[in-house]
């Protein structure tokens, strides 16, 4: 082993660095779940805590996973021949309130305007929570006839929703980052076609970018989006708390703001009709899952195709050895690396240690580490080291491009299968009123059998209220088990129509 | 002419349709110019106007041109090593008030949150006017030794500055969106280095892609960002109003945000040192002086380098004609642009005439129109118009690729060419106050010999004020025409110490 005389005499050094240098987490994830949370996130460098409750600062560490999945899905939805837009951070009170459902569910949340230098303003102004409202005006301005359907247009921007519950980087903020998209269509059938295409790339988000399994479904009548006609999600689900969690939602919102901001057109028949509509989104808490999801004792784990920096090069120096060839051969391991496309850095800081360095990018998330020391020299070889198992293996330095390519696939792969692996023990199909409670109480994920009625879904929630939070309908499940003749809801005892996820949730 | 013919036989037709469909311009650039403007981008479908004053939608036109430039930049600050970042849209009044003389200069401006649902904040939070003061308290935290130099962090955002002076589309907004790009060094040296760096790439903005010619130089005293150092920037002028336009600044805020937050980091040498502050800024207001400098009288004329559509192709069926054909051929013509990498479409709507289409492109702006009718079928060629001069040519099918690749990159160059003519022409050297008053009044960009005074420069502007708007310098240049000794100050007969632009300015 290339690096174990290195390794054994900084062992004690390590130690007292560590100290020095508060390496390591103070929390572990199985125990204090939250407190972990917080931790990771700050030491990861993924996130600083900003001195206005619940508004974080987004670091670079955080951006560059935020500008990829942002590359990917502004590709694909160009394809669709969505085109991108910007409108106003600003909506009048007027305009906000035109769509009474949808204002009620987020007027708590709405922040005001009222002062600009010194002088009140004549009337307040509402930062958009979503824009919704902002936009569709506008809509029915720029909608007359069939040939001006379909309209597709989305925006990357900043909302506002002044929550008052517990806030959570990325994943309760009081301003976040997402994509919006507003589309408007002649007929129901390309609005229904277009929500699952766009659920589609919210499923490759999480499953092919970040590694996480998560399950296409509707929304419950109560969970649906405020003044939407039904809502479709992915869901993804926090093993250590029980918890699902919404990870972007697809709305077909109907005819219901068209009605509203008469949006209607004249169609190929000369009649007036009134259009469909979609709206759609993902935000950065996108990244909060993965780092849930993902990240371990160590610190952040980061999935491969999303890590800013996939390959770590850190130089092993020992006693004698020829430190300026190792840190040629580090630096041009790292060349290699990049002009094969891989996104590889090296770490010749001269004040840390190679073990003070393993624990930074450890906690860091960085998928692979390569070390280089005198003896891997000497064999023409790199130790590498995976961060999501801590496998090891060497690597003679001309196949390095290859084996690298293939770990850091297997990587994405293994990161994935674990993960999904962890959500299906949690899993935990009931019948009886009694055990979903005891799933309940064990964290579970739950399949059950539904009448699909609104009372029962509220009587539930009643029912279950408590120091965790309710218990609620995560989605319907596409993938519909069978559900045999006969089977009873197990919450109301009526007939059941469906299998519905429920559980706690963020 | 291929076709010619249509031309002719669609003349009457035309005309009616135009005025059906109120195609073309209200307003002249020469006569209404502020009209013109407001006519053009609405009509040309980049801005629509938005029910909150000074607010405006950025269309689907608009935003594609943004991210051509956002693309560009975005990959040559992280050639620099800048990395992006997201800092919270709100700051406390503590903060904000932190530099003085910074926020003097944004004060007024300023739009403050004071309501959430319907309780009132405990205290108001503004919403960022600009980011240094939301940023630089972590820069402290952030900062500690000299190998956390530099820190050069970026972001793209919106900000807010609630002008009361008369808004216009991109110039002049309450809300815009720009890049914000923060950096802290060890030395002055590294400092001064960047900010030319950076201006540089404002330069190739405007100059490379816009096609609009710019001034480097420097702000006076009076004009430089408030609490910075110095500032440089790149400046436009325009012509039609005679009035100079800020384009872009690069700032160097030397360490006195650095005093006021605590910037401070131990050097090499182990001793207490400040850090070396720039910021510098670019933002959408980018694209309206490309709108004043290149639109004319039929709307947009768009460089072919950031329009979203380079090539419109429309076919001109004529009665007897093979109409398939045509259609077919103009699909082939495009297919064969996109995938030479050009952006093409074509326009085969039914309801509208060849005539309608020709108007509807040119006010939109694309760059290069191809015609493809009977003849120019039968002949194997097309028929291609330039936005810019009318200029029209009978290009062979089979030299497609070439001959658009040429005519475009023409198309560039004369535009930037015709743009730096008219400015030249509006230059006027002047020496004395008389000369100074009548190259003002003839709307020219005045160069005059200066002693670089803060006092002389408010007297200048004290004696100018008007209806008009009272002259101020725009910069210093840093290409220095000789300057003879014993040349006076043309305002205040002092010794002049160099020569500095001057005029009206948005």
């Amino acid at each position: 082993m290339a690096t174990s005389n290195t390794d054994t005499s900084n062992a004690a050094r390590k130690k007292e660095v560590k100290k020095e240098t508060r390496l390591g987490l103070t929390y572990k994830k199985d125990k204090d779940f939250g407190e972990w949370y917080s931790e990771v996130c700050v030491a990861g460098e993924m996130i600083e805590y900003y001195d206005i409750s619940g508004c974080y600062i987004l670091r670079p560490w955080t951006m560059a996973i935020w500008e990829t999945l942002q590359a990917f899905f502004d590709a694909e939805i160009k394809k669709m021949n969505v085109k991108n837009v910007y409108f106003p951070l600003f909506v009048t009170e007027n305009v906000l309130q035109k769509e009474k459902d949808h204002i009620e569910g987020f007027a708590p949340e709405v922040a005001w305007v009222t002062k600009s230098g010194q002088s009140e303003m004549e009337i307040p102004i509402a930062i958009r929570p979503t824009s919704e409202t902002v936009m569709y005006p506008y809509y029915s301005k720029w909608i007359r006839g069939h040939r001006d359907l379909p309209l597709k247009l989305n925006q990357w921007c900043n909302v506002v929703r002044w929550e008052f519950s517990h806030p959570t980087p990325f994943i309760r903020s009081r301003e976040f980052l997402w994509q919006e998209g507003h589309t408007a269509f002649a007929t129901q059938d390309e609005a229904d076609q277009e929500v699952l295409e766009i659920l589609e790339l919210y499923r490759r988000i999480y499953e092919e970018f970040l590694a996480i399994p998560v399950i296409k479904g509707k929304k419950s009548e109560l969970e649906k989006f405020a003044g939407g006609f039904y809502t479709t999600s992915v869901e993804a689900f926090i093993p250590n708390t029980g918890r699902g969690i919404q990870g972007a939602t697809s709305h077909c919102l109907g005819q219901n703001f068209a009605k509203m901001f008469e949006i209607n057109f004249e169609n190929e028949k000369g009649e007036k009709a009134m259009v469909w509509q979609n709206s759609w989104a993902y935000s950065t808490r996108t990244i909060g899952v993965m780092v849930m999801v993902h990240g371990d004792d160590k610190g952040l784990v980061l999935p491969p195709k999303v890590a800013s920096v996939q390959v770590i090069v850190i130089p092993v120096p020992y006693k004698d050895a020829d430190t300026q060839a190792i840190f040629d051969a580090c630096r041009s391991t790292v060349d290699t690396l990049c002009k094969a496309g891989f996104r590889a850095e090296v770490d010749l800081r001269d004040n840390y240690s190679p073990g003070w360095k393993y624990s930074h990018w450890e906690m860091k998330g960085v998928p692979l580490r390569i070390e280089i020391g005198p003896k891997d020299l000497a064999n023409k070889q790199v130790r590498v080291v995976c961060r999501d198992n801590g496998a090891k293996m060497d690597i003679p330095m001309h196949s390095l491009v290859e084996q690298v390519k293939e770990i850091l696939s297997n990587i994405q792969e293994s990161l994935f299968n674990a993960a999904k692996q962890k959500r299906e023990a949690c899993v935990k199909v009931i019948n009886t009123w009694d055990e979903f409670i005891a799933a309940l109480n064990n964290k579970k994920l739950i399949l059950a059998p539904w009448c699909d009625e609104e009372d029962v879904e509220k009587d539930v929630k009643a029912r279950t209220k408590g120091e965790h939070g309710a218990a609620k309908t995560l989605c319907t499940p596409f993938d519909q088990p069978r559900l045999p003749e006969g089977t009873l809801c197990f919450a109301s005892g009526k007939p059941a129509k469906k299998w519905t996820y429920w559980g706690r949730s963020y």
